[in-house]
């Protein structure tokens, strides 16, 4: 079975709203082995609807639309529905009673027009909205189904779990589609591609590289005649792989590096601090991103200016003018100065520069030099990274987490 | 002149990645006046992309796609559209080039897949990539024109912005369209709904309320047969407007509030330091994102555990104990204190409760107290945000910013 998404709504065409009812549908029909094969968003007019219905009608075997279901003028999803598939607009007595009903309980007068929405295509049954006055639709085709939803994402998801999801599991589905990410920092695409290629990767898998500032998601799709087949032809692949990829492997799904981080340092019972300069807040933004964060973060300091290392984090005059500030011998200092400074397991540091002014031809935009304090000692890193500002303190956070991940895993084999 | 976009991805049609990169292609089509009729997502898979390719080319006049331009297997785009417009790919030593330069910089060796990118169809010109290897594609049909942009969100925007926005520019659309965004922080959309309501707006203006989280940008745009025309339609909306909204106006276009706010400092001779509790560093990152900060940020402070609101902030034990760490006493003492600590004339506190958990039925998740400290006093406010983590994080740091400005701005009229 193939599914085609249509969402419908004019915020969706002009970019007022990002479109996540989307990537929600395509994921739950996913996990039930239903591939999407498209995803197509048109304005709230029926020509353009009443094409892009048709087109998809041609091509797939389930189509979910959603959005257009409401009360007012621009709501023409039920008609243009009832007009391409011929089966021509009917009240429903029981849908009219509820939107009765809901209006009543919230001591408002029922306004006509909320009635329009009692009118479904002839033979679709009604999918109560426990969230809102317009219900779903299923409509069996002679051999498609098509299912329009609401287009608040709350009332859409509502609707999809308590009775699309349920329906579409009786239909069947034929095969099965189980998909798994791995996540990596600190490898580039290309690197991964040529790992790739001297493995054996089984007929049934499919491999997407999703490279982001420093990270590449490495999605792994297998399509089988059951749920068992499709993991034992997952499991094949990503035995060898992890082993080839090793520490490069920093989680799965929807881990964060900031996450991962933070459980390690859980685990081992380790409090940080971080120093930033050209970072300037954000990799303590990103550590307490994560809930519960509290536990092992005791806190940051933004040393931006050279007044501010010298008095608190113990970089000297000499040191300083020996070496600048952007040398390893200042990350290392600043290192271990915040991890006094707030009284913590671990400091990490980060200083460089993110341009777009400020460097030179000895020490370039991008330059970084990253440092992780322990009580036993101190490492230091050099880094140089390409692109703008924003990117630069992107990538360098990415790092510095990525850094402090491999010397908390490395530690922990050493004990 | 109607435009369709085609977002190309597994990732995409998967649900894996929420399409952000068609929200914001469509919004800067529309602010050009160039009407997104259609959004597409396909997989990385050739023949459903060459159908859809085919299908939107009979359409519309310009098709942007995104995504399937690296340089691995599963990137298709160039090859399919080459095929679907007859226009063969073609070895261009100029982009060849340019990877070559990208591999050398970063003393990686080049590898032969990459040239794969120095491939586009013929009589296409490559739009450079600031942010990596995959040049974009214009490409002119007889017509209609092509645009094939990367994927990753960062270099679609770059190569969008530099390169496509200013040749539709001069592709000229008939009119003339123009359009001025105004961006505002601290009024909700329904506010700035009543203002409207009570202004007489041009007939050849449309307004658009975009809503951000505490920001509300509001677009103007005007169509008219001269540029002059459209302008002073624009102006004649855009004086009543600002006089009505005030303060809340903090810029216009691309402004950002902490670029404005670093204006401001540089602009009244103020260096600034920051404490943040709540926000974990995030403030401090969006005014470090700004080139040039470093003129006036002194440095800042993240003091997630108290005993650094302590010890470096001068918190009294007695203090904690009786107004609670999210208290207008403590956001008092944390703004005083990193004002001396890193010798600003500024100092910015923020200490709230970010959630999930932590919160009380007296202090409940998402109330946050701001405190703003220079040479002559103190000002506090108390606010309650509602959301997640990390919604509240961003919604307490934009307050933070917002009230920042505020300040500078008053201060700046009492002197």
């Amino acid at each position: 079975m193939d599914a085609e998404l249509l969402t419908i709504g004019s915020e969706l065409t002009s970019g007022a709203t990002v479109n996540t009812n989307a990537a929600y549908l395509a994921r739950r029909l996913a996990a039930l082995g239903i591939p999407c094969r498209r995803q197509i968003s048109v304005g709230d007019e029926r020509t353009g609807l009443a094409e892009a219905l048709r087109e998809a009608l041609r091509r797939c075997d389930l189509l979910i639309t959603t959005g257009g279901l409401g009360p007012t003028f621009d709501d023409i999803t039920m008609a243009t529905i009832a007009e391409v598939t011929q089966h021509p607009l009917r009240f429903s007595p029981m849908v009219a009673a509820t939107v009765r009903r809901f209006y009543t309980r919230r001591h408002r007068q029922l306004q006509r027009a909320a009635l329009r929405q009692a009118y479904l295509p002839q033979g679709g049954a009604p999918l109560p909205n426990p969230l809102g006055t317009a219900p779903g639709l299923w409509l069996r085709l002679e051999e498609q189904v098509v299912v329009a939803l609401p287009g608040v994402p709350a009332e859409m998801r509502a609707i999809m779990e308590r009775h699309v999801l349920p329906r579409l599991k009786r239909l069947g589905a034929g095969g099965v589609i189980e998909s798994h990410t791995l996540r990596t920092a600190g490898l580039v695409e290309l690197s991964i591609e040529s790992i790739l290629r001297t493995l054996r990767i089984p007929e049934c898998v499919q491999i997407g590289l999703y490279p982001h500032l420093r990270m590449v998601d490495i999605r792994l799709t297998a399509a089988a005649p059951s749920r068992q087949a499709a993991r034992r032809a997952l499991s094949r692949i990503e035995r060898p792989l992890r082993r080839a990829l090793g520490m490069s492997v920093y989680g799965t799904g929807e881990d964060t590096l900031e996450g991962v981080v933070g459980e390690l340092l859980v685990k081992r019972r380790r409090t940080i601090a971080v120093a930033e300069s050209c970072t300037g807040g954000l990799v303590c933004d990103r550590l307490t991103n994560v809930p519960g964060s509290s536990r092992y973060i005791k806190g940051g300091l933004v040393a931006y200016h050279n007044e501010v290392k010298r008095q608190h984090l113990d970089v000297s005059d000499a040191m300083l003018a020996r070496f600048g500030a952007v040398s390893a011998p200042v990350a290392r200092k600043m290192a271990e100065g915040v991890r006094r400074l707030a009284d913590a397991d671990v400091g990490l540091a980060i200083t460089g520069i993110a341009g777009p002014t400020g460097g030179t031809a000895k020490k370039p935009v991008g330059l970084v030099y990253l440092a992780l304090a322990d009580p036993r000692n101190t490492l230091t890193r050099r880094c140089q990274f390409f692109g703008d500002r924003l990117s630069i303190k992107t990538q360098a956070a990415q790092t510095a987490l990525d850094f402090l991940r491999r010397s908390l895993l490395s530690s922990s084999r050493n004990q």
